[in-house]
């Protein structure tokens, strides 16, 4: 299984300017979020990158993808029809083979020596099928991802048979459907915006459209639910973690959890002793 | 002297971006960049504003300035000439009254009841003159701002006559003509990129342009330094702190300076805590 190919989805209208902010990366040097997740792409051996984007955006992405430019072909998603429907511009682009899927709002950090993306691959490769990243996300977090449920895969630490997949899961269905054994309790494996996926997704998500005229949002996840019982599809805890940019302080979190553990964690924690002596006005 | 006009420069080429990206504000309320220093310049009464922009900007600043975009003013700067050319595009807008001029990559923080925009133009009213908000700044930090001289006026705390004015100085300019009484060693007197200027200075600004074809920059510190010459012009040091969001880790910087200092900072202690927690790869 060659995995050669990623999708980048960038066309959320809350969400279209996020990957064009400049964030100072773990080597200290100034880039924009999308350059940073270009490279976490390229360090998983990714050749070629299709980045799913609103109309008219595209001057400004190739501008923020600064080198990287030449590697990326842009499609439109001229509708908001959900994150399903992104990726479904994205069908053509990957043809018959397995892809790597990033979302454009998150950053990833690996808390071990291969990027988020290199560690998801291999598994990927290992397994010969779809693997979607997975952290375990406490229930207050619920309403924001999709979640699986399943079972440890005999002799891995960390790989599960995925074996159902609901998108913002009330608390009572977690616990009637996506308990999983080993888990903290309270704990579900959530989504961790990473994904990668064999064609058949696409097929799964032509299923779910209905005609244009009723405007349905096509989720992911319903189309995650429908690979689970066609194919072998595995879920991941990675040694890293993901930062949401978009949410609110999503950014400086991000911002801070590279400073942190990157080249200039000192000059950052300088700074920080500084801002924890500003009060309350 | 009423003071009820406001300029706010956004043309730089690489400054752009950051009065559209989104911060959240002390109430805890995510704005764009730039809706929370129009607020600024509402709470110190001013009730026009006009927003020096790179050609076809205005659709971006408006969506980003939101509620208040009717009573915003755009005018374009059409090439690169530097701080001073920008301000010289809202002439038309000031006409003869004095204004309110803050940049658009800062944000301010008042550490009392009463804004920095507030607070500068308390000082400019009762002086009745043209007003420098300055910062005692460290000498290694002169490359990066305009800095000025001068001497403390009788009986006014933080409010210095300006006698020079010197864009970016060197450490030996700095030495042998920016030396204030009163300030500790090392430190001088730096803007804090807001001011109260008369109309004066475009006469000032006028006379430092060179045939169009030199391309000259054209720096609003050489018009006051004549300001100085020709009118009674203050510094006062205001009781807040500018963060510039355009420098390296800077948006995080004023991002975690407002969230220490709002309604949040509680729930935000707790989250840079786990943060701390990250290490090195």
């Amino acid at each position: 299984m060659e995995i050669k190919k990623a999708v980048i989805t960038a066309a959320g209208r809350n969400q279209r300017l996020l990957p064009l902010q400049t964030v100072v990366d773990r080597d200290g040097q100034q880039k924009s979020a999308l350059r940073i997740l270009i490279e976490e792409t390229l360090s998983a051996g990714i050749e070629e990158i299709c980045v799913v984007i609103c109309p008219g955006d595209e001057p400004a992405y190739r501008t923020a993808a600064a080198d990287h430019a030449a590697r990326l072909h842009f499609v439109e998603q001229k509708s908001p029809l959900g994150y399903g429907d992104a990726v479904m511009k994205a069908r053509e682009f990957a043809g018959d083979d397995a892809f790597l899927l990033l979302v454009g709002d998150h950053l990833y950090l690996s808390m071990e020596s291969r990027s988020c993306a290199r560690q998801l691959i291999d598994v990927a490769k290992a397994e010969r099928c779809a693997v979607s990243a997975v952290q375990a996300t406490h229930e207050s977090k619920l309403p924001y991802y999709g979640a699986v449920g399943g079972r440890l895969v005999a002799g891995r630490k960390n790989v599960y048979k995925v074996e159902t997949v609901i998108e913002k899961p009330t608390p009572t269905e977690a616990e009637q459907k996506l308990i999983v054994p080993g888990l903290r309790a309270g704990h579900y494996l959530c989504f961790f915006g990473m994904h990668v996926l064999t064609p058949t997704v696409f097929r799964l998500l032509e299923g779910l459209y209905a005609p244009p005229e009723e405007k349905k949002t096509i989720h992911l996840s319903d189309a995650l639910a429908g690979l689970a019982a066609r194919e072998r599809y595995l879920a991941c805890e990675l040694a890293g973690r993901r930062y949401d940019i978009g949410v609110k302080y999503g950014f400086m979190i991000a911002q801070l959890a590279l400073a942190l553990t990157g080249k200039e964690r000192d000059e950052v924690l300088t700074n920080l002793v500084e801002l924890l002596a500003l009060r309350k006005v």
